[in-house]
């Protein structure tokens, strides 16, 4: 966090840092992504490093090569990190078996997603008045399914916040049972009432509704956001000055209203702004000088 | 133009430009493009800009994000220049509103189309030997559906060219209306009749025959071809060493031949090189030292 | 061959190279490719070049343009370098005819993929205990339709190996015609016997079974597998330190068993890795200083 503090001031100043001159990063995606990609396209950049990507569909996965033969050829071809996003939870885990360099997981089916739930640390540490000790974090939508609410719960309660996971019991199952595993002394609970959860809250992040994903049991849309969409009415359950997050990319009008999403006590740009320094630390810190 | 003749000098000896040194321009384009997008990442490169790309395919627009969201990420991410190709007109327009920095509009819709419009003139300024002031510049092709046509009019008129706008009646509703808002002193021109169009012109341009918007009504392409595209016979009624000019890509036998595109008089390959000093010079204007 | 281990040893430093410095490669591809991409984008940077990439699916060629317009506007638009790969086989070779600077080629349809091949010998130049002059190599699979076992028969057989391409009947059309041509003093021999292929080879190289050109007639792919796969028992059959190659991307299970394609003997990787250096010193040899 202080490594990203550094980051963010010399993006500020336009002072460009050599942290990773010379090195070769590999962005992998499998999904599609604006924020994610591009984040740590301009990140690893502004270390100095040469970039190159590729994409699931350009790639030779489509000739039926593995995808674990796919990552040894992008070390074989001399790439010190790799930034992987893939649709099956784990791929980068077991990409790390593969790669010699370094693996970042950028994002993995619906597990995890921890440069992201690091920039939502590193946001709330910077906007939180109270700081995030004891703060209460309020996150609804789709827990279930979502890679961002289950790294979170990690970043937040590591830091001492208290985080509610609030949705329809569907987007809920299984949620207790990870929850459990969090560890002793970290406070996670778990809801379907969205006034319990939002109440007092010092923060309230949305989850993005993932049609894509919605073929699988669940509520219907119209259900969900006439029950759970963060409108200006709910925000008033929250402390006054709590905080509105989302992970993006936003569906208005489904999971939260346009007028709340960029509302004046949102957030949402400055995780996405966020990004950007926290994946340079990332990065550094495992390839850079004295790494 | 005088700065874009400097930037061509540079080109020329491989002279490297700091004008954006530290600067980050995204391109951000939902059409198919190979020489803008192309001519603009070199064109910022030049300059020694960082340029990362992002297509509409690939951007989180697929997930129901917004475009104005997608722009508005783009800008919190740190994007100084954000250059933008859309289908819809108006939309680089609107994003002005959501960056943060400079937008240029590289093609929206029907609607314009400039920094072709301005490397075309710079074309015009360096071939014509009699110079542009007075020159008579025909068009021809799908008028009302073309950001060329709109924006080269624009460029033409205000350097003292006189432009006739030439196709079909049905491809040509409407333009009387915003010719006629170009305004008093500018002389434009709008003819079905393709022989008083090229009669002694002095450049002579064939637009592209746009089969991706041709769902429309229209002309049979069979007809259009026969009846308008640019033969050397037809040539033979411009003036002597008139020059060929087409916007790219061009569609060889439907509106114009391969021995006219290809030939003597054909500057259709200076108007692509033209475009990277071109929008060198724009980019330098917007977002360069003193900008 | 020299300068292309002068090459490496700049990567294994990391010792940034200059030959290319102010250069500009365009790679276009209009085939789905991992390696050999990003091979030539790493190796482009690694000489100091501005490299972009132009992929056939968003590039005019849509829009109706020739192929041989684009390769005009990628010269007009000031690349030094064309970097090509095409599914018809000559695309490049007629690629020069209208590209002012240099253009390799990256692959083209069933013809030749010279790169590879190089790569391929400085593989087994390193690799070789005894050395490639008189060393005995197998290549086997579909040679009818491979680029790779084109090339690699004119590189190996120039520096003195003996060649013997070994596949299924169908797979062997035309072959003989070919190695007729490729001249006196060159060993190449032609045969559907693996046993007799493979018999005391120096070297094995299993190619991939290109599933997307499979309509075409052939044996089933599971016939081929069953009699001409890569196992560990007919490795058996050739020289106790034989090498085992494949240009990749490997379909594990269908013409190679993972074992061996990933076992001890395996150079796999190693023909990845020397892309980069053997692709530096093309590029530097054709648009470096002295060029």
């Amino acid at each position: 966090m202080v490594l990203a503090g550094s980051m963010a001031a010399s993006l500020r100043e336009r002072r460009p840092r050599e942290e990773l001159a010379g090195r070769r990063v590999v962005t992998f995606f499998s999904e599609a992504s604006t924020r994610t990609r591009l984040s740590f396209e301009l990140a690893a950049r502004s270390l100095g490093a040469d970039v190159s990507h590729l994409d699931a569909v350009s790639s030779s996965v489509v000739k039926g090569e593995s995808l674990m033969d796919t990552v040894r050829t992008v070390g074989a071809l001399g790439a010190d990190l790799l930034v992987m996003r893939h649709q099956r939870a784990g791929a980068p885990y077991l990409a790390t078996r593969h790669f010699p360099g370094h693996v970042v997981n950028a994002g993995d089916g619906c597990h995890a997603h921890p440069t992201q739930a690091l920039a939502d640390l590193y946001t709330l540490r910077q906007r939180l008045p109270r700081g995030v000790q004891g703060a209460r974090v309020a996150i609804v939508g789709d827990i279930r399914h979502s890679r961002v609410a289950r790294s979170d719960v990690w970043s937040l309660t590591t830091a001492g916040a208290e985080v509610t996971l609030c949705g329809p019991a569907e987007w809920l199952t299984g949620v207790a049972e990870w929850t459990a595993g969090v560890g002793a002394g970290r406070r996670v609970s778990v809801t379907t009432d969205l006034v319990r959860a939002i109440t007092g809250a010092d923060a309230v992040m949305a989850l993005r509704v993932q049609r894509e994903r919605l073929a699988r049991a669940g509520p219907s849309l119209a259900a969900y956001s006439e029950r759970y969409r963060l409108t200006p009415d709910r925000l008033q359950l929250a402390h006054p000055d709590a905080l509105v997050m989302h992970p993006g990319p936003v569906n208005q009008g489904m999971e939260i209203d346009r007028a709340v999403a960029w509302g004046p006590r949102s957030v949402i740009l400055d995780q996405v702004a966020n990004g950007v320094p926290v994946r340079m630390a990332i990065m550094a810190l495992l390839v850079g000088p004295g790494s």
